[in-house]
């Protein structure tokens, strides 16, 4: 393991020097660099439980799947984020599956399961991190919770589109009516009405592969 | 403190045997005993930080309510549950609020919140109790989200047809279809889609001004 990649962890994992440096060996010498794919499955549900994921670049999507095939996406992780559900098998109040994707290319450091339990088991300040980076993951589904269920749609599809923007520092979307709706857990009628009632508007301009904001300060007012 | 009471807290707060006989000192001279009327309000977001809620008795609803007056069910707790987010102003990755109503008269131990910060801030094992008990909460709100949001829209109607009937104690709904859907969170070509199947299959009569059930036992077998 190379000294970026420490430095990155002494720096991601706060509770590092609470360790010994049995602990701290066992932790450098069972993590493993991984490059995801943009698209690529990393965790489904309860079928896998590969361990703690340190985002060095790229993004995570974590969503939840209904048996008909829709999804809803509960949160995003990016650099210096650390994705703690694809190692929820080790974590017993955790009752629920979800689904991660990388939705772009992405770097990550992966720490084994097994370790990283048995770590938890020795190691309370192990433990209580992965509790609190749970509860921040609460956080995050509440606040996408009250998007879905009670924000009309006007100010969700804006907030998404703003949302879009700065994450790619760009202008324009590169998403397709379905794909919107996919991640806004909506169908694709609902999204492509109220995104030509943008366009009239003068808030967008659609075209065949995206969508492109002309006012953004209008659509801000939206949300 | 009465002896009942201190054997229901050791039972129920697992980390006692962590703690030094002055933290142990300090929680028991600082809990009380409150009753709550069936239907009052315990917990109102941001506004109030009682602190942290042992159920002796009773039931208490924890909810999320929209701008517009709309609430969501998030989990009920009962006797032995621990109620959390009444102190979540002491948890730093808790950044959402919730309300908390009793929803039947209901008797309950409460400790502190600056005591019980105090005590989290001295003591990891506190601390990690707390966090813990927020997973249990984190995995029943999964369970309510995908009720919610992935339920078929045949069972929500059904079951929102039946609520409505309870409500007045009369067999016809004098709802447009419009605001049906606006209560359901749904549009209103999709209410009027499934009240006309739910019409041919001779569950319900529709009329111009509201839906009169007609076989109450097989829209209950839907739900």
């Amino acid at each position: 393991m190379e000294d970026k990649n420490t430095a990155f962890i002494y720096k991601t994992l706060t509770f590092w020097d609470k360790l010994n440096e049995k602990e701290q060996a066992l932790i450098l010498s069972n993590m493993i660099s991984v490059k995801y794919r943009h698209g690529e499955n990393i965790h489904s549900g309860e079928n896998d439980c590969i361990g703690i994921i340190l985002i060095k670049s790229g993004e995570l999507r974590t969503y939840i799947l209904s048996e008909d095939g829709r999804e809803i996406t509960l949160y995003r992780l990016v650099k210096g984020d650390i994705c703690i559900l694809s190692a929820s098998c080790i974590l017993k109040n955790i009752t629920f599956d979800v689904h991660i994707d990388a939705e772009h290319d992405s770097e990550v450091l992966l720490i084994n399961s097994n370790v990283f339990q048995q770590i938890c088991n020795e190691n309370i300040y192990a433990e209580n991190f992965s509790y609190k980076t749970i509860a921040d993951r609460f956080s995050d589904v509440m606040w996408a919770m009250q998007q879905i269920l009670f924000m009309s749609f006007d100010k969700r599809l804006a907030t998404f589109l703003l949302d879009e923007l700065s994450k790619n520092d760009s202008d324009s979307i590169l998403l397709t009516h379905e794909q919107i709706a996919k991640y806004m857990g909506s169908a694709r009628e609902v999204v492509s009405r109220m995104l030509k009632y943008f366009e009239n508007e003068g808030l967008v301009e659609l075209s065949r592969g995206g969508v492109k904001v002309i006012d953004k300060k209008s659509l801000r007012k939206l949300t």
